[in-house]
């Protein structure tokens, strides 16, 4: 049996020590001083603890089932989201005048990462509203507005994306999900959606489906595409429920993981729908969900990499196994405790680095929303910039952390009983859906780099390189800024080899896509490393009561350092051989 | 549904053109011509592809049950484990004086590789056997030999081993298990273990247990160990079968994958046992058994990995999804297929380079251990050396090999019936059984590093240099001997770091272990590749009507070398971070 206590000490650091959020110049942020941000995340620490964790290992040994057409959520599950939408957990950052609480995205986001960690199955019931309700807000008229979001902040309705069919999932040009116009300017849904997560379930009494499809006249490939509402239930005049609507679940995928989230089938047989945004621009709709999702999605790579952690260093710290190499620590103890070994904190350091490094980025990208939420185009150019480094690198990073807290249970890790399993099961999809890694990388590399003449990423260089000369002549940070500068001169010239060889070849450039993604993750984290150190040093600096604290910030900063971004020579080193080794196979050769 | 074709070519390639194993002098090897090893490995690979493979997923599907303390193992498997017996497939490298063929520890090896590739949880139920059978067949006696082996070498009973409790894994010296000698020279074995692969099933009417407890009179911890044999059913002077023993299952685990394998909890309750060895000297007994199933779990590091390989390489040729980045590849088709796009060729040359370098290593180790069992001293110490490699870095790589295949099918890797989440969950086991991967890593740096003096590991870099100066002045092979001499160069800073540091402080040293086990992974693929291109060279200017086969080889190795040895200049630079980042932390701040 796993448990989960919410983070809140490091989380306020991030915000006030590093964020120094209510200094910040974004609107909403003034309200969030210490107080306020520690009472609310400690009351998502208590709901996560004591009701959401508990649920875990259920909602995996469950799953959900399908029951003459009806999906059934794991026992629990349906009380739990009773108790999350009665505490307004589902409301934080929406929209007040449909009945949320206007909190700023930051805040939603780390409550969002104690849910996540606590029940990730669970959470996305929420999450999947969220961001449909997003999209609503976005592009819908204000009557569809009126009509769905009230329902869905309080998750009295829940939502939906359906984007994949059987035939294509990346390459949405090919789907064939049809929409037919009605005299009434209602629309005829007609087609198969698969991998819908949250796509049916007991927890709410309507289920707001946006769904892709080809209304005529749209023309080949994406450019045809629109996106559609389609309510589970249709919604009459009144706003009260009226039919069910002509879309059925088809069935429950059996899944590796995250076994508490129906992730359904679901056929649409001339279902009604209703145009969400203009005709035929469907894919620009849906990619307000989809940024939403893939922050979302990195965020889930830490989260639960936090709470397998978490575990991990308790049990390190409980099982006795073995002496010290230098000499018995536990006299009185049969052995010593497995944490004395120096591999086990080496895997402990490697845990710890990057899930602090990583919330850090995180809340440093979910501050750059608010920005651009409220009309900041150089935040909003960074942050999509970031995207595909949130989802892709916290990800792939995030599992490979859970396999290692799971790897210090020994074979205890493997018995599904320990919960450990569960972790890295849960975690492997987040590398996959909204965009599989190698999609993010090709993103970052074939559109973002370039995206408005390269001025996103010349200002994070920019960024990095103020951040590294603030600290010019303070000894106590070259620890941090003498690997952050090698790490950006790196990222640098890998930049430079795709502008030198990709004009000629694609190909030169999309070889070394991922190796990218983690070249440009790693200064991500060392960045943040150093911010965090240099917050740590001045708290310290000021005098503090928690220097404990503090200097445990520095030393797991300083392990990152040393033992994380050497991984960037070899990512450029990768990169600048090119795409010759990669490309020299035939296909049958493979 | 997955499918699996052993790769025949491949080996036959690594048996006669780099080992050149009829060549060798090595006794019974002058039998294994090309003719006879292609009958044999071609036989294994129709029982592998037509009565193994199908069962892999049904065994991962219904596990094995346990009903009224009797273990049921899923449908098939007893079918399958007759016909495994019939094929004589059980007693390929087993002594011809109990009913064995006495082949080469090699051939059993590249066939052991089929089975583990097409059911890795069935095949386990023969690979206890043998790992059992070889401690008999060593330390034995006459009458124990005769009594158990020609049983065991059929598989008519099987073998477990017996090692770990409730509270010690790793730290055998603090086990409980009590064995109380009697009158008649038997011993009566009472104590609880867990985790016992193939501990109980229905597959054989008896099964040896091999069982690690203490006797009175041994000392403290390991010293006080004796390895005993007891049979589930207890075996009649005549041979024929007595009573039940009184060792029961207490349950099954419940694990993240290798369903098809029953893990049992085992309680003896003064149950009837028979020294076997030395009293006392237990544990020296016990790693006969240890370090053949250390060399076995590192072949199914690599042997999953290839079966998830072929699966994803396939998937990557059918599934259309986008267009290349470089042209339209197939404009008959809706897409291009998945292959076209350079990620996916790098994650698939990932999986090929790996699989196929750790198969060359495998083999290699193979016929050290043939020389070794013939009385090279040289052999058994580079074994020695190689083993805790062989198991932990093939284990790690295989599974992030299984990771990168699974990934390769987006979502639809995601879902269970496609059997790729499959390959993931049973490799994962690798990593962690017969030694952790983190004490594999202690095993090398802590002790194999320095036994004889470091004559073995001195021996390895003689090799390594011998290698690279045969191919001086051939342009050909600079892309093969250039990184390796560098990654050599590299191990050897790593190894001198150690020997600097971890005498004042042995922290220094082990925080560098696993990064020490991956690098000198990396310089024992990048030796193997080097022996590969300069075989496929030598072919090539032989004249060959297959110059598209070693082409390919090539090609492999040179992505190998180009793309995988830059990982050793990190790991070098995380070694020579030392202690200090890795031990900063008291354990309460974790």
């Amino acid at each position: 049996m796993t448990t989960y206590t919410a983070p809140v000490k490091d989380m306020q650091f991030l915000l006030h020590d590093v964020l120094a959020v209510s200094a910040a110049d974004i609107p909403g942020y003034a309200d969030l001083d210490r107080g306020f941000t520690a009472a609310v995340l400690e009351e998502a620490g208590k709901v996560a603890t004591e009701v959401l964790a508990p649920l875990n290992a259920v909602g995996d040994r469950e799953g959900c089932t399908l029951e003459n057409g009806v999906v059934r959520t794991p026992t629990g599950f349906d009380a739990a989201f009773r108790a999350m939408k009665e505490g307004g957990w589902t409301a934080l950052d929406c929209d007040p005048e449909y009945g949320g609480q206007g909190l700023p995205y930051l805040m939603s986001s780390a409550v969002g990462e104690v849910f996540v960690s606590a029940n990730m199955a669970f959470n996305m019931y929420q999450g999947l509203t969220h961001g449909a309700y997003s999209a609503i807000h976005a592009h819908g008229s204000p009557e569809q507005k009126a009509k769905y979001l009230p329902k869905m902040v309080s998750c009295d309705w829940t939502g939906t994306m359906n984007l994949t069919e059987p035939h294509c999932g990346t390459d949405l040009g090919l789907l064939r999900t049809r929409a037919e116009p009605q005299d009434d300017g209602s629309y005829l849904i007609t087609g198969q959606k698969i991998f819908i997560s949250a796509g049916d379930h007991d927890l709410a009494e309507n289920i707001i489906h946006l769904v892709l499809a080809k209304a005529p006249g749209g023309g080949e490939g994406t450019k045809g595409i629109s996106l559609f509402i389609v309510p589970k239930v249709l919604v009459n005049e009144d706003g009260s429920l009226g039919a069910r609507n002509a879309v059925t679940v088809g069935k429950i995928e059996e899944k590796m993981g995250i076994h508490g989230n129906a992730t359904c089938v679901l056929d649409y047989d001339g279902a009604k729908g209703w145009l969400l945004g203009d005709l035929h621009k469907g894919m620009r709709a849906m990619f307000t969900m989809m940024n939403e999702a893939r922050l979302g999605v990195g965020l889930q790579g830490y989260a639960v990499a936090e709470a397998a952690y978490q575990n991990a260093a308790a049990y390190a710290r409980d099982r006795l196994q073995g002496r010290a190499v230098t000499g018995v620590k536990n006299p009185t103890g049969a052995a010593d405790p497995l944490i004395v070994h120096p591999d086990i904190r080496r895997a402990l350091m490697d845990q710890k680095s990057f899930v602090e490094g990583a919330r850090a980025l995180t809340f440093w990208g979910a501050s750059l929303i608010d920005r651009a939420h409220h009309g900041d185009a150089a935040a909003d150019g960074l942050i999509g910039l970031l995207t595909p480094v949130i989802k892709g690198f916290q990800t792939d990073k995030g599992f490979d952390s859970a396999v290692q807290a799971q790897q210090i249970y020994g074979g205890h890790g493997y018995i599904e009983e320990q919960g450990m399993s569960q972790f890295v099961r849960d975690a492997r999809i987040a590398m996959i859906y909204e965009g599989a890694n190698g999609v993010q990388a090709l993103d970052l590399v074939g559109r973002k780099l370039a995206t408005d003449g390269g001025k996103h990423v010349m200002a994070f260089f920019d960024m990095v390189k103020a951040e590294t000369k603030a600290h010019d002549g303070d000894d106590r940070m070259k620890a941090f800024t003498d690997p952050l500068k090698a790490a950006s001169k790196q990222m640098q010239a890998a930049g430079m080899f795709f502008m030198q060889n990709g004009m000629k070849n694609p190909d030169a450039a999309l070889a070394g896509s991922t190796d990218f993604l983690h070249l440009m993750g790693h200064v991500c984290l060392g960045l943040m490393w150093t911010r965090m150190a240099a917050a740590a040093h001045a708290a310290l600096d000021a005098g503090t009561e928690d220097s404990a604290f503090y200097e445990t910030k520095i030393a797991t900063g300083r392990y990152y350092m040393a033992r994380q971004l050497p991984a960037c020579g070899m990512h450029l080193a990768r990169i600048e051989s090119g795409a010759d080794p990669v490309m020299a196979l035939a296909a049958e050769a493979f």
